[in-house]
């Protein structure tokens, strides 16, 4: 080997093919769901303009945003006062692209670019990777995908009835049975800052309280203090912050509170709304929680508001998604509002892993090795290898006549489930040897018969 | 709208919904025959390191690859004499990654990295995008997927007949009845090389022949005259280059002709190995030329060499590849040779597109849609909707009651087949009415009917 080992830049990873065919079980099923409820494909480039996403993160989100250097002399046109102004301003002028950090950006660019060909309510899901310059660390990468659904266009409370059907569905196709979607609303929030007098401070009230979980209530109230919350709002909203029970059970608590809460109103109508449609439906596994304490970046959020926890794993949300207003209005087109949520696919895979959850037939690609003894082996062995094909059956005949032993290594390491050994006994007699990797049994058919359990064999 | 109207950048693409269903049509029949052939996937980081890139595809080729900006102060430790030294080595100095610019060398590097845990003969594919920085025009883009298959570590001529299998399977599936499989040997070409007496000369002789097509014979011979290769050489050429007929008539010519060419002899035994391994099995709709003109890059090839032509569009290769000596051999491991191949997926779009060939099916996502006139209609549709869903059909509801036409609308511009009318004649009866948005054809049925019908209209 040469000095230069060859590395990949830290944050990222290779998928090797155990790790693909895993991670495409997890999309399929997504993308299954997603289509079963309407939704439509949207991909875009990994490189948008500079200018589309500056701005549009906060100042430490432009930080970590991978800019592609400009392509030929991007010297040209600097000027040695222009490197004097440090690199901030000088980024501007070396790069005009830049690699996408979120697949809402690029999807609100495409509505606006698009908005006279799109016939709304558009529903799109987007299945991509982004990057992001951030420190790595366990579970945090450089480059990952994210997993977006969203409706535009319509105000339906529909929309987060569906929304709360399709995490239902994927979590429980994957074959979690122990998760809670819990549900909010920014109505319900600003109606609480309102109640404890503290009117116009959900902000506030909201990024301190979403570090309920990790800190503890008494930083939390700290903080509020800190923030200029009086003494007495903090008091009164510890017993809201501790409501807990049923939905049926807090809704009516929630009502008295926010009477005269136009916004806590609006929340409470909502979710009733919202409720009535999921009543219609039946939920598979998901227990629903309406925790008024879940914050999710609120700046964003303007209606219900929803994160997947599942319980008893150690693993924060692995879905989550939101109302909001005004997705384009960035872009100059005000007016279109929507709803959108997105799976945490390497949250996911992690969680499978743990509970052992990927299914073994989800792994197998190649479903029969043929093996390769000889010259002849091998000629008898090509039609036999094109009748699996045409019956649909992935099927490979190992590719020269070597040791079996390595043969048969070779179908372990790819998880062949099944290997067709031929040599010359079966030529003459016609019945070929299929052996079952799994539990080593061994059996003397002809040909057309290993068709029919090999295709039983395959997964649904 | 603000002045800033948003746009992306030139060379890169949005695939719509229309355009994502086409793609991914084109993208699974390869990745089930390359599944079916025994290929598992294998997915790499958009991002390497500029050093595993830099220097493995020409000068050229080095100017064209996207650099990404270190992120933080990448001007930390630029001194004033590096500015001065211009933008080429100061990019080594501000840019430490780049976007893959092809799959074939993330691959050498990932078989590098992990070469004691791969069990040779290795078969992969991947299919990812690829970025260069060339200049943007017609059916060429700065952002595009490649789709590659290789094995490497096995010398079998098994691999390449195989290649020959997978090209006629994916094309002859798509629909494609009339094209070309060209196969040569660059063994062939260095024996043509000595038969004419320019011995060693292929590599010219191959960069110029290789423009046959383009530019005509006459510019050829002018080509290779200037290249230094006698007139007499030049002459005895001609009628070589015009050798036709099929395989089985060109052998014996190529073998009086090559008779004393020690790689003359290897490619033809190769050929008529790979040819012995494809008389077992059967081609669908390809055509197989021996076609002593096909060149392709030919430094990078060391064995059999495949091109795919559609007969009768006008349109470049779609398809291509060949067996190569010394894949990782960059990376300071030798030995590791194997043979691959890839699709041209835009190009093929286009073909499939000028022969109207993406069957209507393969466009349908929502199967149905369920009309709302009112709330009570909307109601009546939630249970519907389920159960249509649980049925396994792509299902949506319109979320608000609004004007059939807008609706309808709606249906066409989303290739809805069909449309499930609610009203409260159909809510008294319980015989829904179910419109077929193609032949206009509408049927009265109740559910368990509606259900079995679109499940017998969904594709294969």
């Amino acid at each position: 080997m040469s000095k230069d080992k060859p590395s990949i830049p830290k944050g990222t990873r290779d998928f090797g093919p155990a790790t693909v065919v895993k991670r495409n079980y997890i999309f399929s099923i997504i993308k299954r769901t997603f289509e079963k409820f309407g939704f439509l494909p949207l991909e875009t480039p990994a490189m948008e303009n500079l200018s589309v996403l500056t701005g549009k993160y906060g100042d430490e989100g432009d930080q970590l945003i991978f800019k592609i250097l400009n392509s030929g002399d991007f010297l040209n046109k600097i000027t040695p006062q222009d490197l004097e102004q440090g690199y901030k301003p000088l980024t501007r002028k070396i790069s005009e692209k830049a690699l996408r950090y979120d697949l809402t950006v690029p999807f609100a660019r495409y509505v606006v670019m698009n908005r006279n060909d799109i016939s709304f309510p558009f529903k799109r899901y987007q299945i991509q990777p982004v990057w992001r310059a951030d420190r790595p660390q366990r579970g945090r990468y450089r480059e990952f995908y994210q997993c977006d659904a969203d409706v535009v266009g319509t105000n339906s409370l529909l929309c987060e009835a569906e929304i709360i059907l399709m995490m239902d569905e994927v979590l429980s196709t994957l074959g979690l049975d122990d998760f809670t979607i819990k549900f909010n609303h920014r109505g319900l929030l600003a109606g609480i800052a309102e109640a404890i007098g503290a009117f116009g401070r959900e902000a506030d009230l909201c990024v301190a309280i979403d570090k309920l979980d990790k800190v503890g209530q008494e930083a939390v109230n700290n903080e509020l203090r800190e923030k200029g919350i009086s003494e007495e709002a903090v008091t009164q909203l510890q017993p809201i912050l501790e409501l807990s029970g049923d939905v049926q059970d807090l809704l009516p608590q929630l009502d008295a509170l926010l009477q005269t809460s136009e916004e806590g109103q609006r929340g409470l109508r909502d979710i009733r709304q919202m409720l009535a449609f999921l009543g219609s439906f039946s939920l598979n596994k998901a227990k629903l929680q309406l925790d008024v304490t879940l914050a999710r970046g609120l700046s964003y959020y303007t209606g219900c508001i929803f994160e997947v926890k599942v319980n008893n794993v150690q693993m924060g949300s692995i879905s989550g998604g939101g109302r909001y207003d005004n997705l384009t209005g960035m872009f100059g087109l005000p007016g279109v509002s929507g709803v959108g949520f997105s799976f945490g696919v390497d949250r996911i895979f992690d969680v499978l892993e743990e509970l052992n959850l990927f299914p073994k037939d989800s792994q197998t690609i190649t479903q029969v090795l043929i093996s390769n003894f000889d010259d002849a082996a091998m000629r008898y062995s090509l039609p036999v290898l094109q009748t699996l094909r045409k019956a649909g059956i992935a099927a490979e005949l190992f590719p020269e006549s070597t040791k079996l032993k390595k043969q048969m290594g070779y179908a372990d390491q790819k998880n062949i489930p099944y290997v067709l050994l031929i040599g010359s006994e079966e030529m003459e007699s016609g019945q070929l040897n299929l052996r079952n990797m799994r539990t080593g049994e061994q059996k003397s058919l002809p040909l057309a018969e290993i068709v029919s359990e090999l295709q039983n064999s395959l997964p649904a």
